[in-house]
């Protein structure tokens, strides 16, 4: 399964944006016949919106962009596993490929806390790939909770 | 597990509006303190958008009245079985109960495609009784979607 270190990386600018709102730096895009037509990253605590997951808002924007909510044949790039919320939200979107950074141990949907993505379990199969630019993704998280617990010190 | 048939009812309502709209007829009431504090009915098509499910649009509602996306103590109504994504976004919202009616043999995730709600799976656990005016909820999906099959014959 071919992916794309740049669709990554842009991923990574988005999850970078986050920090200055405050947000856990994660990012995603959504990849249509190799160009970006979504964008997305943690909205939470800025909107106090449940589904304002960077996954979420990136499926969001594509769906704008093609004037529909289902994406068949779009890609998705994002820093961290999915949670269910958005693990549901990329198989209901028939997202072909998903390719995650860093592991979710505690809450992680592609097979840490649980896996949605077993063939066959829903009416649409995205083959995910985990571990891309893996190092990178975890260390802008761990830095930015090492630098919160700091503060709250 | 007390439940009041007088939310699955307003639950009902909501859904009845939805197919005013042509979407599916399935809504969502959150209950606070004894009063509902968020509706929400399906405006996946009409928004175009892959989060418009009646869960996380009555979760929405409920979190601007609260001023909160942490809806401890709050119970929600649904009158279908919540999907995948509806069910993450209850644990991560830290919904206290949640009732819904109908099953949804094919994608629901409290037991019938998958179970998102067993003990300890994640960091909050929703309590779930299902089965709530299953019978009402059940007759006004099927008569929806056997005119639809009559509109499309």
């Amino acid at each position: 399964m071919a992916y794309s270190e740049t669709f990554m990386h842009a991923a990574l600018a988005e999850a970078k944006k986050a920090i200055q709102r405050g947000e856990a730096p994660i990012g995603a895009v959504v990849v249509y016949k190799n160009e970006i037509i979504g964008y997305g990253a943690n909205t939470r605590e800025t909107e106090n919106a449940i589904s304002g997951h960077a996954e979420i808002n990136a499926l969001q924007m594509a769906a704008k962009k093609l004037d529909s909510w289902h994406l068949d044949g779009c890609d998705l790039y994002v820093t961290l596993e999915p949670c269910p919320m958005c693990a549901g939200a990329i198989i209901q979107s028939h997202i072909r490929n998903l390719y995650f950074g860093a592991r979710d141990e505690k809450a992680g949907a592609c097979g840490s806390a649980t896996d949605l993505f077993l063939p066959g379990m829903f009416n649409h199969d995205t083959v995910v790939f985990g571990g891309v630019c893996q190092d990178e993704c975890k260390t802008l998280l761990q830095s930015f909770f090492k630098e919160l617990r700091k503060l709250k010190d």
